[in-house]
């Protein structure tokens, strides 16, 4: 049986979700703990790798197993046994054939940004600290150019060879005053493309680059005219469509 | 010059605010900070000890320095040196017999609960993680048996032969469907007091205890009748009025 579940971490004590050999890794420990419960070896698919650092409240992932006792009985197990930085939030039976990367639709990611002059150290796990004042009714007028097909280019890299365009569903601001959120949802995305593309808008936001620059920066198709990349703890992975 | 800043702490990592000799604590942190910014021993007082694990949006604290610059030098220098878990929020002058404790008129804590199936990763280390249904409308008919002057003997501990007497402002549960808070404000509180109600208020939630007995329950004046007291990191000091 092909087995779908709907997977939350904290990222920040992980090398990021996919298997590696110098850190350990969501993947890693997710599958150590349905070895130990199902007493098989379980490779796992997943939508997307997150990188070091990055959270998720709807990474989803797919394994075959051959449990023989109920899906809620599984995913009791598997949160009694996960660490408290991991969760399964949904556990179900998928067709045969499914495969959570190939056969998603679009992902939506959330980046959090605490917008003040002094850091709150509570939350920091989970929010960028940015002292200066935004301009966020700029920063969503940027982020506007962002919908649509384009050549994601300057805000990553494809592999080798490969195209970097991409289809923006959403590309927008939300949160209140000090508590702001960049939500953006593609059909996928390019290596560190949402971090990319939040510190090329916080330019915008201090008033550092225009909104029409960054209109300009995103058709270059250049690398080098990007913003810096903004830290990973602030990225969540929300969502996976299907 | 007297000193009157708000300060904001992560209480994961700490055995609460005050100083004591087998724990890290707040008070030890800051003042340490203190020093070494300032070159003067710098005791500081505080309007209320927060348990080991318990945070804080805005514990207040007073000292005495005889700091040459500016109160906003002074405040991003503590910033720039104190750890991620610490920072303070606001500083400005105060009357020389400023006490943060004795003139304080209430204190307003909030305990945040996660009420779902399955824990969540993220903010685990601010919220408990309540499996069980929770009646929340219950909670909150018993929640105003509190408000006004009662022994809360119950629910805390008076130092030896003081009064349990204390005035509690308000008691009310918000926050939506499974992010819940129970917010209090009295005019000061027994040791453990607010974990104890959130605990017995939890029993009435689960329909454990109906609402009338929990009204009985206050009225006892008797520790043994309490629910079991809650963990410490759903807790957190919101404001301290003056």
């Amino acid at each position: 049986m092909r087995v779908r579940a709907v997977v939350a971490y904290d990222g920040t004590d992980y090398g990021g979700f996919q298997r590696q050999n110098n850190a350990l890794t969501v993947q890693e420990v997710l599958e150590a703990v349905l070895a130990q419960i199902t007493q098989e070896a379980v490779p796992i698919l997943a939508a997307g790798r997150t990188d070091a650092g990055v959270h998720a409240l709807g990474q989803v992932i797919a394994f075959d197993t051959a449990w023989r006792h109920g899906l809620d009985d599984l995913q009791r197990a598997l949160n009694a046994v996960l660490p408290a930085d991991i969760a399964v939030l949904e556990v179900e039976e998928a067709s045969r054939g499914f495969h959570p990367r190939y056969d998603a639709r679009s992902r939506r990611y959330r980046y959090t940004l605490y917008n003040a002059l002094v850091r709150l150290p509570l939350g920091r796990r989970y929010s960028l600290h940015v002292a200066a004042p935004l301009d966020v009714e700029a920063m969503q007028r940027a982020a506007r150019f962002l919908i649509g097909e384009h050549d994601f280019a300057t805000f990553g890299q494809a592999f080798k060879g490969r195209s970097a365009v991409r289809r923006v569903l959403v590309a927008e601001w939300g949160g209140e005053s000090t508590h702001l959120r960049f939500d953006i949802e593609a059909n996928a995305f390019l290596y560190r493309m949402v971090r990319s593309i939040v510190g090329t808008l916080l330019q915008v936001g201090r008033g550092d680059m225009d909104v029409e620059t960054f209109a300009a920066v995103l058709a270059a198709r250049d690398r080098s005219q990007a913003g810096p990349t903004v830290p990973p703890h602030g990225l969540c992975l929300i969502e996976v469509k299907y």
